[in-house]
């Protein structure tokens, strides 16, 4: 084939569900050049990674990490080192994420077990309460925040049901952390992971991670170093786990003090990773997720302003992700091939029984800024107007306006 | 905890095996800020992928892609995707990442079989016929060039038998693509992966694959399409795929027109694989591997003029790196962190039988150049004598200069 140009991209504003524009700070860290694997200010880079997402996911934990993938990575690496074929898993679905949590878990051979309410609800702790009771399961696997239905999960009570009943309790964090509270050690949550591209303003490609010392001993109880870097000391006792690339079990001795050689980390996601996290610990954890609340709290006026219906229960809604109605006789997907050509600006189609019905507008990482939310409403506003709905001039920006001066809560 | 500082590395010239120095135009690429997902510049950059990858893995395949993870997690995606509980694999081992393979075969459930020699030559084709005779595999799984031994296991002869006997031909290309000829349709490869960390001057964390016709077939009877986006023409056949991210039926649908969502891709990482294939067409691939063969050449001649013995069979060396026996009565890990410190340039250690035996030092990439090679057998001289061995004073630069200038083949 002939030669190709450089790489050359347009600017878009990413207004969606994720994932968004990522802080110029993290692409510039991004590009510094490479050290080696085992280099002393790799290990310390590691070291810093580690320390910092311990303070992002408010935990203790020793084993706070990278996986190295998309924040799918991430989940399956977490249910994959737990789970054993036939070890019984309740899911609690509230959207998309749910059922992807509930496909993974299959694929791992687990008896997979599923507690389900509508879309843009959350799941009431006594269900949860009421299917572990029944269950029995060595796993609990729910989402935080599912960008599906906008919704945040309540994980405080299930983290104590779990306790009570001696399941480990898995979360999907991806879409909420750095941006709505997220306690994993004051929840009792046992493996938490997540991903870049939300609320921590980077790219796609990492996912941290942090394991109770709890489900490391579960861990660990299965840990078969690979043939080639074995020594006498690595005796073999639990099931081995099914993947090699996603076994935690190795990956913690490779972020470890034993340095065990497994995967080639992708220091340039590794240095990214550093970056997102050492920005949201710069801006005090508490900081960032008021950040979130009040641009979140400001689209969602906007959008009212605008005259759109808000999708889903608002009381557990995410604060970096806003659902809306599609109004009637607008064409949904029109708008939003509007507002990408002729403003540069993306905003987020739906899922399932949502496709075609609602777009999810979302404001955080970066993107969660006042310029960002007044220019996506004034754009939608025109949008709107475009397709032909009736809106009111101003309605929007007017209403994010008042938000930020303080004029409503 | 208080706020680090931003993140601040120290230069390092990086000749071992790799991961090796980046290339700072693919730094530059990946600093790029992000489109969306689906956007059609990101489906425009994808397409690019697919076709610059076809030129650098020799092939027609229309299911040249990336998978986002490690060269690891190409490894592992290819053999999950094509390996059902109980198939009969064969692996030829012939270093460390012959045992990986095995490793993860064993992982899927494979009935595996392998054809083993000593760390320093390659498998016989004759032996490989004699046990895919016997074994009848469904897969033969096979290592191109090891870095742990530095041998490039010729592969034409190889994929004939898997065509004669049937069986379907993986092919582990880490390590040598884009420095060593690697021909996928010529040879009868149905799968190859590869990673960026290497001759493609990129950093770890992408892993490009091809995917041949029949193993597409393969795959695709294994297609199920996970809950939550599947519609009615999606009817499961064969045996559900023990992964999901890992998945290459899915990862094909989300690479192709039906552009389903599975990950969400790692745009950053994309953008660093186009530029490693895009730099590697501009170069022409038939020149790149010229420019590797001629720095191997080199530095192996360097090596030697400094009085060092190289490992193996160097017949069957690739080109981008070579390993040399550390010298009775110097200390290896002594003289690794003296050029470390005092000349920032990193060589390699190495595993298993060859742990603290040799050095690996590495010419690829970016660092396939005259002036890395130069300067890594000055500081080298420098660290040796300092280490008390007796080396020939500018006999490896020497060496490697009639190298470049025609003097020596």
């Amino acid at each position: 084939m002939t030669a190709l140009p450089p790489l050359s991209m347009p600017p878009r504003l990413l207004m969606g569900p994720g994932p968004i524009t990522v802080d110029p700070r993290v692409l510039q860290a991004m590009s510094t050049q490479l050290v080696g694997q085992f280099d002393p200010t790799m290990t310390a880079a590691m070291g810093d990674v580690m320390a910092l997402y311990r303070t992002v996911f408010a935990t203790a934990n020793d084993q706070t990490f990278l996986v190295d993938g998309t924040s799918r990575a991430g989940i399956e690496a977490a249910l994959v080192s737990l789970i054993e074929p036939g070890d019984p898993v309740l899911v609690p679905i509230f959207g998309r994420f749910g059922h992807l949590l509930v496909e993974i878990a299959e694929r791992c051979g687990a008896d997979v077990h599923t507690v389900e309410v509508p879309w843009g609800d959350v799941v009431p702790a006594e269900d949860v309460e009421r299917a572990v009771r029944a269950v029995r399961p060595k796993v609990v696997a729910v989402v935080h925040g599912d960008t599906s239905t906008t919704m945040c999960q309540p994980l405080a009570d299930i983290g104590a049901i779990c306790r009570t009943y001696d399941a480990l309790l898995y979360v999907d964090a991806t879409a909420s952390l750095g941006g709505n509270a997220f306690r994993t050690d004051d929840w009792g949550v046992d493996i938490a992971t997540a991903g870049l591209q939300k609320c921590l303003g980077g790219p796609s490609g990492s996912a941290p991670i942090t394991v109770s010392p709890r489900a490391v001993a579960v861990i660990e109880a299965r840990k078969h170093v690979e043939a080639g870097i074995r020594d006498d000391g690595d005796t073999a006792t639990g099931l081995r786990i099914a993947s090699n690339y996603l076994d935690l079990a190795q990956v913690m001795d490779y972020w470890g003090p034993r340095r065990l050689n497994h995967h080639t980390e992708a220091t340039s996601m590794l240095y990214a990773a550093r970056e997102c996290a050492r920005l949201l610990v710069e801006e005090g954890l508490a900081n960032a997720i008021d950040r979130h609340g009040l641009h979140g709290r400001a689209m969602l006026a906007g959008v009212e302003g605008l005259g759109l219906r808000v999708f889903g229960d608002v009381a557990h809604k995410m604060s970096n992700v806003v659902a809306v109605h599609i109004p009637d006789g607008v064409d949904g997907d029109w708008v939003r091939a509007a507002l990408l050509t002729d403003y540069g600006i993306e905003i987020g189609t739906s899922f399932g029984p949502l496709h075609g019905k609602v777009w999810r507008i979302g404001t955080m990482g970066y993107n969660a800024r006042r310029d960002a939310v007044m220019l996506t409403l004034a754009a939608l506003e025109q949008a709107l107007r475009s397709a032909g709905a009736q809106v009111l001039a101003g309605g929007g920006v007017g209403a994010a306006r008042e938000v930020y001066e303080g004029g409503r809560p």
